[in-house]
């Protein structure tokens, strides 16, 4: 397969992986030109998604080396195709994982073009014309207009860029299961992670009370402090467990390690549901008791459609919600990998692209 | 815990495992008089349902010996409480899981006392009085009421007998994702037993498209000439689940055996449900991708509530839907248990109690 067609004259400094090692070394590429329906965006900040370690160390074996990773992008425009009215130079502007769909499909007519069965992501996608596509971790990206949003004004660029990925993963199914209209729900949050975190941010600016459900009893403090949690179940305490049975309408299960979904069915009330959006590369264990006699839901989601990562991105300008960062160089791309392959990250590392 | 309370005065013949061998001999035991909430009822007929074999193997480590199985109860009235006014004597009647629940909670109120979490079942539960419950493998049976159904006229005893669990079973879920009055779905039937064949009357009554989906090749022809149903998936012939990729609005679940939904799930189109009504005794494998990716829905469904049971036999004597069933004699008990381990039974096993 081609990885440059003949209008991809652009040269662009970036990072890639070259094999399963999963090292991040420099990695100089070509982009296309900014074509009719294109925005070009110099990239100033990219987060670092428990994606982009799945995919350098090839964990799903679907990867097309050299990756560039990055799908927590922003960054400025600066240039813009004739066919483009909703963007100028000059916008501040986020891409998340979508760089194509088809267009065509009753999904993308639906403004649900995240499940069109052409979806290209915005790396290790094979692009209209051919191409593979090379993400944010990148100084300098070309983008369809149509995967692109816009970044209210008084959103940090650097704490918002792990919006388009993990916030809109964990905003959709909230959305999607009436949390924003409806307060006062009793809602748990499985996993205190990158997505767990902007979970807890968005459940308590929607009005209800947030459980964070986890293995580590260390995080408790700084759950209900600092990210404004309600309560705290550590998940490997039976007491707590039992104590928690039947007492939440909603979970949003973000871890993405091999898990049983049986203990964490049981804090459901009847009819209670359970949204995945983390991506355990085994498959789950889920125990048909709890499920059956509880009469409760599994639903999967996965990130969410443009339509409704800009309505996230004003949503968090709405209530200044942003991700807890921790801002690195690009050179530190590898250590922060290794870190956060062990969960050693509060909550989100962002690359300081423009400002190495 | 008691097994008999001083009120159980009654003599009944039945028939009963006594160890996790599982084998069936008669056995003569008390029931309580007749309450005021009560009615009596002369057994006709039995289903074996595939949860007769969990518990007289004691497969789930909760059988309490010795259990009188069976909870697909048809039978006649011959006595009603001084509170009864819904039924008299001589009176065509079904009794199926629940034998009682709290009365008081949301779910009692709420016409969903199958959700009671201090629910109780038709055997091997805990009665009210603090007496173990014994089911339809016997001559005659004690109810209250308000656990009981009306069996329409039109409907035979014998063949609506499994309707109490199988059929409500099925019901239940069609009923709760609106597949009653929504016709022109594509729906599947992961499994064709007991429950699934039931389902497949179901879905063609309410006018959908009825795919089945099963590892079993030889039993395409009859489900499409005798059962009706309008497809026929092998789900080990990874060509025909290709081909049936995104094809389907529903899908019931009926295998009690161990599976991965993966490959279901990927049947079912974006946004789809997945509803589980087997009860495997090992967790299922459940695989993020297909869930997430496709915005699916995995749902349980525990049997029906008695206000759904009484719907769902009034719907089959509408439609005139009952179970295929082979008819067997209280001594042959033991045979189709073993019939029924593999899965050698088109599709019920009833006994026929009274007419021994």
């Amino acid at each position: 397969m081609a990885q440059t067609t003949p209008n991809h004259t652009q040269t662009v400094a970036g990072w890639a992986a070259h094999d399963s090692s999963g090292k991040i070394t420099p990695y100089v590429f070509k982009r296309r030109e900014n074509g009719v329906d294109d925005v070009t965006i110099k990239v100033m900040y990219c987060g670092i998604c428990h994606t982009d370690l799945h995919h350098v160390r090839n964990d799903w074996g679907i990867t097309m080396y050299p990756v560039v990773p990055g799908h927590e992008i922003t960054g400025m425009i600066t240039k813009v195709g004739s066919n483009v009215e909703n963007f100028k130079v000059g916008d501040k502007v986020g891409v998340g994982c979508l760089a194509a769909s088809c267009l065509q499909c009753e999904f993308c007519k639906d403004s649900q073009e995240n499940y069109c069965d052409q979806i290209q992501f915005t790396y290790n996608g094979v692009f209209w014309d051919g191409s593979i596509t090379y993400g944010g971790y990148s100084e300098m990206l070309v983008a369809d207009h149509r995967y692109v949003v816009h970044v209210p004004d008084n959103l940090p660029m650097d704490a918002a860029a792990p919006l388009l990925c993990a916030g809109v993963t964990v905003f959709t199914p909230m959305k999607d299961n009436n949390l924003m209209e409806s307060p006062g729900k009793k809602i748990g949050i499985v996993g205190l992670g990158g997505l767990g975190h902007v979970a807890i941010k968005f459940g308590k600016a929607f009005g209800h009370h947030v459980t964070v459900i986890s293995t580590s009893p260390s995080k408790e403090k700084e759950a209900k402090e600092r990210l404004g949690a309600d309560d705290f179940i550590v998940s490997s305490d039976p007491k707590q467990m039992q104590a928690g049975k039947r007492t939440l309408d909603f979970i949003l299960d973000t871890v993405s390690a091999h898990h049983s979904l049986g203990p964490i069915l049981e804090l459901l009330k009847v009819n209670g549901t359970l949204s995945m959006v983390g991506a355990p590369d085994k498959p789950v264990e889920l125990p048909s008791f709890p499920l059956i006699f509880g009469k409760r839901n599994v639903k999967g989601s996965m990130t969410g459609s443009m339509s409704e990562t800009q309505e996230m991105m004003d949503v968090c300008g709405k209530h200044n919600i942003t991700c807890n960062i921790e801002v690195i160089k690009p050179n530190q791309i590898n250590e922060a990998l290794d870190r956060l392959a062990r969960n050693d990250v509060r909550y989100r590392f962002v690359i300081d692209v423009a400002g190495k």
